[in-house]
């Protein structure tokens, strides 16, 4: 059965989207860590980062370094942090994460509750700040 | 100054490296979260990870996947997690941990303690699993 990010990806569930490519789709987390996370999928389905293939593999950082700038422009933060944890969705994601600070990046502490109008604002935000 | 981790790449300051190329480096963390917990650093010191260089922003994941491989070997874990925090140490660096679950990549959590004999032990068996 497809993850449910290939299914975001698909269209079939609705999602906030960021950003996308040929390769790639970025989208709101939407049990946030912090205000603007956001996750990079690639858009092949591959449940482990470390088995993409090459150019995947090479191409996510730079995918995500574009975003990462925007987020930066939006929210409150010192910088991006990056977490590839991989134990809940068998889908490989990267976690971008405006960080305050170390606790922002926290799994292990609950999740922001954010409403689909605030997430819909800011995915806004973050797609008018693209370069 | 240079930053500690330039000073390691430069011998000045000893390590427990495991592999190095012409563009990366990497260590064992001497304060692990969780056992095999290794650091993958740049040699040109860039205090942020999206201020990389384009070949450096690619190539940093593909080193990477070869560490990751061997301490998918060496130690017990689900897969090998990944961070990138930068609020620390000046010079940006890749958190590669051995998850056994999601608190093994909370940064929030008081670190192991281990002996500079277990880490050298460590990093031999790693340094013998790669590829």
């Amino acid at each position: 059965m497809a993850s449910i990010f290939s299914r975001i990806i698909a269209g079939e569930i609705p999602a906030h989207k960021v950003l996308e490519n040929d390769s790639f789709f970025a989208f709101l987390d939407i049990m946030p860590l912090a205000p603007g996370h956001t996750l990079v999928v690639p858009k092949k389905e591959v449940d482990y980062l470390f088995d993409l293939e090459e150019d995947l593999l090479a191409g996510i950082l730079p995918f995500s370094r574009r975003i990462a700038a925007a987020l930066e422009q939006v929210f409150t933060c010192e910088r991006i942090g990056v977490s590839v944890i991989g134990l809940e969705v068998p889908h490989a994601h990267v976690h971008l994460i405006p960080l305050r600070n170390m606790d922002d990046i926290n799994f292990s502490r609950p999740k922001m509750k954010v409403s689909p109008e605030e997430l819909a604002d800011m995915a806004q935000k973050i797609r008018s700040a693209l370069d």
